[in-house]
C-alpha cells in the first residue's frame, strides 16, 4: 500500500504557485456550501509516520479553510472521565456536527496500532480492533458522515533523514524528541502493521488515503485536492438525495421482513395472564428492595456501571416499575434518562450519539426509558427513516452493547408486553386521573391503531438483538405486580451473576 | 438562624397519613405544569447537618414526583477535567434545563464552609466566598431559575443520638462513618460558620429554608409543602409574565443610560487614520507570529489556558485577524468559537452556560468570534432582552470574567472599530468576491442602519466591563493590516506580562 507513496513525488514551487490560490478558494467554497447546507459533518482523520507533515497539513487546512468551523482534536491520554467510559466515548464527544469538518489527530487506530507494534497484543487481538474498527466506519458513513482518512508515509530512510534535518535546525530542534527516536526503532513493525490495518479497513466508501510526506508543496496539494473532490462529491450527492421522490424512493427502497406465516411470534406466546396477589406483592416487593438496596451498596458495584432499558407498549407501566427500582436505590446513584424527540444539537450527530452521551460512569445505574431501541420501533414503523437505516440498525445496536459491556457496563434489557384491550382500558383510566393527564396524547391514540405494526417491528427487534451479552427479558405486563415482581428479580439476578 | 429548628417539631402518623398523598399528588401536579411550560428551571440545594435526613428528604422527592424528570447531582472530589476549570464549571454543567428539577447534593457552598470549619481559609477568604455566591445566585434568579435551598439542622445532642441510632441498627450502620464523628466533633465550628453564611445568602429571591431534621414527618411534609408552594407561585409569576403587553413592558422598563452630552465617546476618540506599509507589515507579522509561536511553546504557556476574544463592527476585519493568530500556532492548541444564535439546549439554560461549556483546559487557547457581550451589544440593541437584563449583564459578566481569570486563564478583549464609511466599502467588495458570498446578509444591512445605538452600546460595554483583570483593548481597524500587528503585539505583551 505504501509503493507508490516512496516514489519521491514532488511538485515544483511555480507549479505550487500556481495551484495554491486556486485550490484555496475552492476549498473555502465549498466548506461554505457544506456549512450552508447542514446536512453532513465532515470528519478528516490524520495518521502515519512521525515527521512526515502530520501536523503541517492540519494546520494547512485550518489555514486554507475557515478555521472557526474546523474543530482539531488531539488525543493524548483519556481523562479520567473518559478512562471510565468504553474507549469510543472520547471520539464520539468530540464527532463534528453536521456542517461542520473535525480533524482527528490521533483516532480509533492509534491504539490498535500501536499495542501491535509493542507487542502488547496478538494478531488476534489486531484483528478484533480492525473488525470494530470497519463495523463502526460503516455505522458513520451510512449517518452521512464523510470520513476522509489520510495517511501520511514517508520510507525508512527518509524518516531518518527528516528526523535529523528537523534536528539540525535551530527553530524545529524542539520537535524532535526521544519519543520519535524510539518509535524510529520499531519503524519495520510499525510499517508492517499499519500495512495491514489500512488494508482491512480501506473501504469503498471510507478508503485510506495514503500520501507521500517527504516534499510538502506535493503533500498539502495532494490532501487538497482529494479533499476538495470529496467534498464536491459528497455535497452534490447530498443535494441530489434531499428531492422529495428521492427521499420517499428510499423510505420503500428495502422491505421490511415478512411477517410469520403461522402468526406465532414472540410476544402472542406470552402468557399475559399471570398475576400476583395484592398481599404477596406487598412481602415480595419489600423483600426485593431491600436486596437491590443491599446489592447497590456493595463494592463491587461501584467498579461497575449498570444500565437499565425499558421498551414496552404505551401505558405498560414502564414509569410505575422505575419507580419501584429507584426507590430501592439512592438518589445521589441513579440518572433517568428518558428518550423523547431528540435535540437539535442531537439531530445534528449520527442516531446514536445522544445515547451515547447519556453513557455512566462506574457506580451509576442509568435507567433509558426508552432507549436507542426507537429506531427499530417508532422509526420503523412510522416510517421516520428508511428501512434500510433500520434494518442496519440492529447490528449497529448490537455492536454499542457490545461495547458497553466491554466497558464494564451491565445492560439489562425489559420489554413490557400488555393485550390491546388492557392497554385500552388504562388510556381510559389515564384520562379520568387528573395527575396522570399529560400521558395521554393524541399520539398514543395514533400509535395504537398501529398495534399491529408494533408487535411485528418487536418480534424482530428481539429477534436480532437478543444477544448473549445483552438478552432481552420479555415482561408479562398485563397485571403490573407481577411485572414489577419479575423485573425486580431480574436485575437482582442479573447483579448477582455479574459480580 | 436555627433556633426554630431545634424544638423538636413532629407530626404525628395520622396526620402524615393524611397529608401525605394530597402533599404527593400536588406536587406531581406542579411538576408536569413545570414540564409542560417550560419556562424555568429548578434548582434544589440541599445541605445542613449529618444525620438530619439530608439523602432521605432527597430521595422522598424523587418518589413523590416524577423522577424522570428530576436529575440529583451529588459532588465529590472533583473530577480532572472538572478541576481543570474555575470551580464553579462542574456547577454549571449540571445545570437543570427549562422544565427540569435539579438536586444538588453538596454545592457551592460545601467547599467554602467546610475550608473555613478546618481553618483552611480567614473570616476575609470565606466572606470573598459569599460574596462570590450572593451574586452567582442573584444571576440564576434573575435569570428565571427557580432556586430553593433546604437546611436540613439537628442539635449537637441530637445529632449525637441519631449517629448513635443509626449505628446501633444493623440496617443502618454502613452510613455512619469515621469520617461523620470525626465532622461531628467539629459541630460548634460546622454551626457557627454556616450560621453567619445562611444569614449573609438568604435573600428575597433565593432564602434560606432550615428544616429540624429530627422527626421524618415533619422534616417531609415541611420540605414537601414548601417546595409545592414555590413552584405554584413560581409557575403563576411566569405564565403572569408572557403575555405580550407584560413582555413589552418589561423591555421598556429600565431607561438605557443617556448619550453623552457632548459627543465625545471612546470611539469618537479612536485615531482611525492610523496605517502601515504593506512591507512593514510583512516583515513585522512574520516577526510577531515567530514570537506568539515560540510563547505557546513555552512550559509554562501548558499550565495556563488563554482566551482571546473578539467583538466588533461587521466587517471590522475579526476573521481576518483571527486568522493571523491561528496561523502562528498548532491547530490541536486552540479552539475557535464562532458565536451564533443558541442552539435549542442553550437557549434551556441561563445565558452564560453556553460559554461556561466551552472554557478551556490549561495549554488551549480558545479564540470567541463574538461573545458574551453579545447581550450588552445586539440584546440591547434589537431588543431581545429587557433593559433591566442586559443591564445587570454588565456585572454578571464582570464576575464571569473574574472567575475565569482566578482558574488560571488569561483574558484578552479586542474591540475592532471602523468608520461607518469604510463598512460600506468592505459590504460592497465583499458582494463581489465570489468566496465571500456568505458573509454579507440583510441582518448586515440592517444592523448597519441602527450604527448610532451600536457606537454608544459600545462605549457603555467598554466603560463598564473594562477591568483590572481582563481590560478591552480597543483596535484601529480602518487599516487592517496596522489591526493584525497591533492585535498581535498585544497578545504577545499579555502573555510575556503573565508568564
Amino acid at each position: 500500500m505504501f509503493e507508490s507513496a516512496e516514489l519521491g513525488h514532488k511538485l515544483g514551487k511555480k507549479e505550487f504557485k500556481h495551484e495554491e490560490p486556486l485550490l484555496r478558494s475552492a476549498l473555502l467554497n465549498a466548506q461554505y456550501d457544506l456549512a450552508e447546507l447542514k446536512r453532513f459533518p465532515v470528519l478528516i482523520i490524520i495518521g502515519g509516520v512521525d515527521g512526515a507533515g502530520k501536523g503541517e497539513t492540519v494546520n494547512l487546512l485550518n489555514e486554507w479553510m475557515d478555521p472557526r468551523h474546523i474543530h482539531t482534536h488531539a488525543f493524548g491520554p483519556p481523562s479520567d472521565e473518559e478512562a471510565a467510559r468504553p474507549p469510543m466515548w472520547r471520539f464520539w464527544r468530540a464527532l463534528p456536527p453536521c456542517g461542520k469538518i473535525g480533524i482527528f489527530f490521533g483516532s480509533w487506530y492509534t491504539v490498535p496500532i500501536v499495542s501491535r507494534v509493542l507487542d502488547h497484543t496478538s494478531d488476534a487481538g489486531l484483528q478484533q480492533h480492525v473488525d470494530e474498527i470497519f463495523r463502526h466506519e460503516k455505522m458513520l458513513t451510512d449517518e452521512g458522515v464523510l470520513l476522509v482518512k489520510f495517511w501520511f508515509h514517508l520510507s525508512k530512510d527518509r524518516q531518518k533523514s527528516r528526523l535529523k534535518a528537523l534536528e539540525k535546525n535551530p527553530k524545529t530542534r524542539w520537535r524532535v524528541t526521544a519519543d520519535d527516536w524510539r518509535r524510529f526503532k520499531h519503524y519495520d513493525k510499525f510499517r508492517l502493521v499499519s500495512e495491514r490495518v489500512l488494508r482491512e479497513t480501506s473501504t469503498a466508501t471510507a478508503p485510506w488515503i495514503v500520501v507521500e510526506g517527504e516534499d510538502p508543496n506535493f503533500r498539502s496539494v495532494t490532501t487538497g485536492k482529494i479533499l476538495l473532490d470529496l467534498l464536491r462529491a459528497h455535497i452534490t450527492a447530498a443535494k441530489a438525495k434531499s428531492t422529495p421522490q428521492t427521499r420517499k424512493a428510499a423510505l420503500l427502497a428495502a422491505a421490511p421482513p415478512l411477517p410469520k406465516m403461522d402468526n406465532r411470534g414472540l410476544l402472542s406466546g406470552m402468557n399475559l395472564s399471570l398475576t400476583v396477589a395484592r398481599n404477596r406483592y406487598q412481602k415480595q416487593i419489600e423483600k426485593l428492595q431491600g436486596e437491590l438496596n443491599l446489592l447497590s451498596r456493595d463494592k463491587k458495584f461501584a467498579r461497575c456501571s449498570t444500565v437499565l432499558l425499558f421498551e414496552g407498549m404505551d401505558a405498560a407501566g414502564k414509569g410505575s416499575a422505575i419507580r419501584r427500582i429507584t426507590a430501592a436505590l439512592d438518589a445521589r446513584r441513579y440518572h433517568i434518562v428518558p428518550v423523547a424527540a431528540p435535540t437539535e444539537e442531537e439531530r445534528a450527530q449520527p442516531y446514536l450519539w445522544r445515547f451515547w452521551r447519556h453513557l455512566p460512569r462506574p457506580g451509576v445505574v442509568t435507567i433509558f426509558d426508552r432507549s436507542w431501541y426507537g429506531r427499530v420501533l417508532v422509526e420503523r414503523v412510522e416510517g421516520f427513516c428508511s428501512a434500510a437505516d433500520w434494518m442496519r440498525g440492529y447490528s449497529e445496536i448490537n455492536d454499542f452493547e457490545e461495547q458497553m459491556s466491554c466497558g464494564n457496563s451491565l445492560l439489562i434489557k425489559f420489554w413490557l408486553q400488555i393485550s390491546k384491550d388492557e392497554q385500552l382500558r388504562r388510556f381510559k383510566q389515564r384520562e379520568l386521573t387528573e395527575f396522570k393527564r399529560f400521558k395521554i396524547t393524541e399520539e398514543d391514540w395514533r400509535n395504537r391503531k398501529k398495534w399491529g405494526l408494533y408487535e411485528a417491528a418487536v418480534c424482530d427487534m428481539v429477534d436480532r438483538t437478543s444477544t448473549e451479552i445483552a438478552p432481552w427479558t420479555l415482561v408479562e405486563a398485563e397485571d403490573k405486580l407481577f411485572a414489577r415482581i419479575k423485573i425486580l428479580k431480574t436485575i437482582i439476578d442479573r447483579l448477582e451473576a455479574a459480580r
